[in-house]
């Protein structure tokens, strides 16, 4: 058992998330390398001192540069906004320093590519934090489909839908503008990776994204509210993606339905501990949607508890995304999901864009 | 207390449950107009004797244009094959006989423009079956949309999923040729309907249609497995409906989800005695989807039943149907949904027809 | 093919619903006798006489003891308040009769056990109005019990709540005052006969039956508003019992739970389309209650509609009541439930006010 | 910000949990203790050195005493099996320092009342391990009931289900003796905590404990499988309350129903992060259950994450548990469940046992 100085940029929501994780992922997962939470920063030294104080970190860097450049810090953890991504990483990967990157990678297609690109010339230890499809729901639901429970594919239907900006008048602020903080680029990435995993790639998209809400006290709103694509994978599939963050009433609709010849798979993350299978097996009269409730016989459930049912939260993801992120480096072997992976999906983000403007179908 | 003699052609699935729901009615709703079940008309003079002592007609005609022309015959219900249906109505508007169609209206779209042609030029009393949007929860769903519960709409999901043609290896019969027997013809018209009513108008569809299993024991399928569209409603809504009879495990996959600016409405025609309804208003802490349970504070429930929660089912819908036609024609003025609402859905599956044929969207 | 005629008693809830029945079973299931409605009697021959119009009846009675004299009435279906169900079961019975009696079988055990004495003194057909049980989900749910699916039965949960009178401001009336309208009177017979039917004989009870509100604007309520019990079934399984007209969001909590030890079972009439099953089988990972639609492979279902998921109501259930009490007729042979089985369920009715009054088991 | 030596008892599955909870809580909940991972004991210094390694301990201790009278060791933290929890607890409370004992109390209501006396005597810090009633929802529910939300409670129905030993064939063990390891001593107090937190005082018991399987391989066994017990609370509400490890299918089977006169509420463990409420206002056509989904507006969720519906787990319970100890700590006052909670339920326990040894309701 070894440690390794972690060091997280950003405080905020996943800046906390992340911290709290690499505090418990030791004793959870008994891992061979043990985090030690090494440093942090933010956008000030004041904010950095703050969050240092709150996780329990040992030091707060008075800028990212000095956090990546210190040599205490082993493995560097991107939590801040989008578009601070590419930099962060380029410094990360010319000292050799595994990168673990929050979700979207970069601002844009380019910045992923370019994001990608150097990780891999560097070859360092690299991943992306899509973290719903680690549910122990999700991990077997992608189990399932990859055995072939229930058959071959005819049907998926994902959504990603929230409701933080339902009220129409609720005010303009950062999140109102900028590509990577629509629903396209916050939303949309987690269940287009949920889509890749579990089904396969994509061959093309036809979508149609739009501002519903284009003026919230005056300002203009520049991005997108919500956003739909029917898709084709390439095992043949027919697909379809729906993204809102103006869906009233949905707090957590990370959403998919899984058709197959042979049964069918549904789940949704506001119920995160149940995952529904049908199988056409069995007497006519007796089949039916099962609710599978996880415990020790699915991925990565039993180290949370013991007990089925007893259930995992958000929180519990992002320590299963710790635990990969230090078998990764331990290994030497990157983990999925990789940069490529981030990658992927802001390629079919892309393409999206590209059918909105022309309104037609796009091959990925 | 008058009684009318009551025409029915076809006595398969729809045949019955017209003629139950005929029987029912009067003591149900305690209808002016009383029905009287005077001749049923089937493909042979043998079936349609069958079909009489089945469900207790007076008569059996010996083919349907025996049935429309029987001057005991008041009112003709069509229920035999979609291809039947522009014959049929021809016959009974020359008569100035009301009557009422089951879906779709005809075989193509041509077809129903002609039947709609036809009633309105003959004056007759029509109607046509749309059952499912009748239930008392879907006729409370259009009450609370059009009275702005829920705000502006911002998003329509619709779908109709069945699974009877699921398996792969079951054989082609006539449901499998014929566009007017593929999903598009059978399952979409109801949706659609329930899109119109809930939403409004459609101005722009995007559709694929696809036959998935195209060979059934050497059999060439000539419709389709599934189909889905974008749509655009003139209110500005954005939409997506999905179609299937291959969606294993489902049986009764009337869904809708409606998202408005000031809540959200869900509905499932698998539990068809509960609305869900979510209203943005009061505490944050105390907000949710609220699952209500129809009952007499619903539309047409209290004639089926006093107690709240009770239950409707499949039948009673063309029960409130045969209420409907009685009345329209006791009043003299046709109901809805008329023929040209049969149509305004026909039109829909013509344009979404035409998006498939060009990959584009297609203005209605 | 011949005909019968039906005489009702009672034209209110139940007096409706029974004509309804026996306007449409004949259609639904092509049953061998087709009833007639032919005599209808009610409080006065004036209300008699608004029934008759609006059920479609042929004439109408001065009294119920002219209905049941009338030599053109050939069967009695009793369905007005349970101080009357003793005096027109006699008056039947001695006109060898077949006799349709609603619960609760008497206004007291000692009623309950004249009725079922004399029927079978008399040797004329007779049953009970237990409809809930009939539904093809609980139909199914027996099978699967009996067929040994879930194993042997551990433990029995059932309730019958509403909340008709949940509001303590709510003002007292006929329903506030005799044992027979009480909740153990009126709510507890369904469960109880659910009980019997499921798991079988119960051996012993301890219960508590109380009123909660006593005073309903200055009026003294004298009969019960909750009460439970603890039973012990014959063969060996543990079991308990709740009944209440206060429960407030209830509508219709006819619902039960049974564990046995290769399974269990989960119904609720609020959504009484579904039957939970669970099996103790196959991999641990793939277990779960599965959500089972009923359909055409259930009891009674498809003579209703051809399609599953589609869905039957409370008024289904009473058209399959009147088609066993036809078949009983036709037979010669009384089916289930007879008043033998309505008295069984006073009887553990009258056991649990023992119970109450001496705070003990009693056997039954 | 200090930091605290803790000192966890046994290192199985809730020597486990809490030594995660005392990993992650500083990051998390900003603690001003900080907890530091002082010592672990086990049933032999091996196991113990196993658990130091694997939960990141920095001592393991030769056994429990050893632990207890570190001076390293500031506050213990008691896992280990219900027989030992008397004992650790006198030591502990003899050199001052704070206990946090896991549910039961003790082996019996015996040890439990000399554990509170010698907590109390020595006014150490002391809490006990009810962590269910901590979720959010459960937290909010109390709230609800509290603030009158649903008016006066009339109705509370508890359970505590799951299905460890449903299979009857599964072999005798450790938990199959000792009435602190049967359904009573090891479900029940978790539920009965649950009642006494929600509703209140409880007045009387009467019930029914049993063993179904009594045999398992030939061996006896020699505690309760499933017992169930009517009660009556000290404001006057009725109960019910059930227990189960024989519950097929139940998984975490922590469920509650409580009924008031004003509205209604519902909960099952096992989709923990929903609250269901009913309230009866705003027009009836309206009303129904709501799923609360939990979010930041409840009761301790915004720790562990800004987003509502995103969800807590169990572990995350035992992480609130943990921020409260400390928090008593600090403040230097128990906080709410302290030993005296924990004596409360077991003497209803052992009221419900008089109960069933004398078949009579029961004070407490
Ligand atoms: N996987 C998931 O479930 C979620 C992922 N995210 C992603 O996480 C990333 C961060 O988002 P949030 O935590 O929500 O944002 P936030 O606004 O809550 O926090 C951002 C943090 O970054 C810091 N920061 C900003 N610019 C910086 C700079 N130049 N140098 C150093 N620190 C800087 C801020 O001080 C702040 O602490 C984004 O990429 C977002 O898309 C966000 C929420 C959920
Ligand atoms: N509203 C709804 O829920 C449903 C509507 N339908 C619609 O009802 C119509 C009938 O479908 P089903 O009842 O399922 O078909 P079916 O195959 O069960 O019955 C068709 C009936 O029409 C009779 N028929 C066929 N050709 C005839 C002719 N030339 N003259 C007289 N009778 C003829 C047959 O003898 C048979 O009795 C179709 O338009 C279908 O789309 C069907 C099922 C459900
Ligand atoms: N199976 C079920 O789901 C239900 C069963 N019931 C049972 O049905 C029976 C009737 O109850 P409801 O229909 O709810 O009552 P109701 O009050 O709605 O109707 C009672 C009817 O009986 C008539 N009636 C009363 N006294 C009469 C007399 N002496 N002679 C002739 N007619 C008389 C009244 O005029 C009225 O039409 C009761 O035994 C009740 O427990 C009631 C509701 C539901
Ligand atoms: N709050 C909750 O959700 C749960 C609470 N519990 C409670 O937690 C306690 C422990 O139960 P589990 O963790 O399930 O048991 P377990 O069998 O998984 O672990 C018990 C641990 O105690 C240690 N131990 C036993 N005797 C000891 C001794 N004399 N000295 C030092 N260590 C000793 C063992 O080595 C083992 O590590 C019990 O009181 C149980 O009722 C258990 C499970 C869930």
């Amino acid at each position: 058992m070894t440690d390794i100085g972690i060091g997280i940029i950003g405080g905020g929501y996943m800046g906390k998330a992340h911290s709290v994780a690499f505090s418990a992922v030791g004793a959870v997962f008994g891992t061979a390398l043990r985090p030690r939470l090494e440093m942090i920063a933010a956008l000030s030294p004041a904010s950095a001192e703050r969050y240092r104080k709150a996780f329990g970190f040992r030091r707060a860097a008075k800028d990212w540069a000095a956090l990546v450049a210190d040599p205490a810090v082993q493995a560097v953890v991107i939590a801040s906004p989008p578009d601070t991504h590419l930099d962060i990483t380029r410094a990360a990967a010319a000292l050799g320093k595994p990168v673990f990157c929050e979700k979207p990678l970069g601002a844009s297609v380019e910045d992923a590519r370019a994001m990608t690109d150097v990780v891999e010339a560097a070859g360092v230890i690299n991943m992306i934090g899509f973290n719903y499809i680690r549910t122990p729901a999700s991990q077997f639901a992608r189990r399932l489909v990859a055995e072939g429970a229930i058959g071959d594919v005819t049907w998926f239907r994902g959504e990603h839908t929230e409701d933080f900006y339902a009220n129409p008048t609720a005010p303009a602020s950062w999140r109102t503008s900028g590509d990577g903080n629509g629903t396209m680029g916050d939303l949309a990435p987690h269940m287009i990776n949920a889509a890749l995993a579990l089904i396969g790639p994509i061959n093309s998209v036809m979508a149609e994204i739009e501002t519903v809400h284009s003026d919230r006290d005056g300002v203009s709103v520049t991005n997108d509210d919500q956003a739909q694509m029917m898709c084709r994978f390439s095992n043949g599939a027919m697909g379809h993606l729906f993204f809102s963050r103006i869906a009233t009433g949905r707090k957590m609709g990370y959403i998919y339905e899984i058709t197959g010849t042979k049964g069918a798979i549904r789940f949704n993350q506001e119920d995160q501990n149940a995952l529904w299978l049908y199988k056409a097996e069995g007497p006519e009269a007796e089949r039916g949607f099962r609710q599978i409730l996880t415990g020790p016989a699915h991925p990565d459930y039993e180290p949370f508890c013991l007990g089925p049912g007893h259930g995992t939260g958000y929180q519990d993801q992002i320590i299963i995304e710790a635990r990969d992120f230090l078998e990764a480096i331990d290994t030497g072997q990157s983990k999925w999901p990789t940069f490529r992976d981030g990658l992927a999906v802001s390629e079919i983000v892309a393409a999206a864009r590209a059918s909105q403007a022309t309104g037609r179908w796009v091959s990925v």
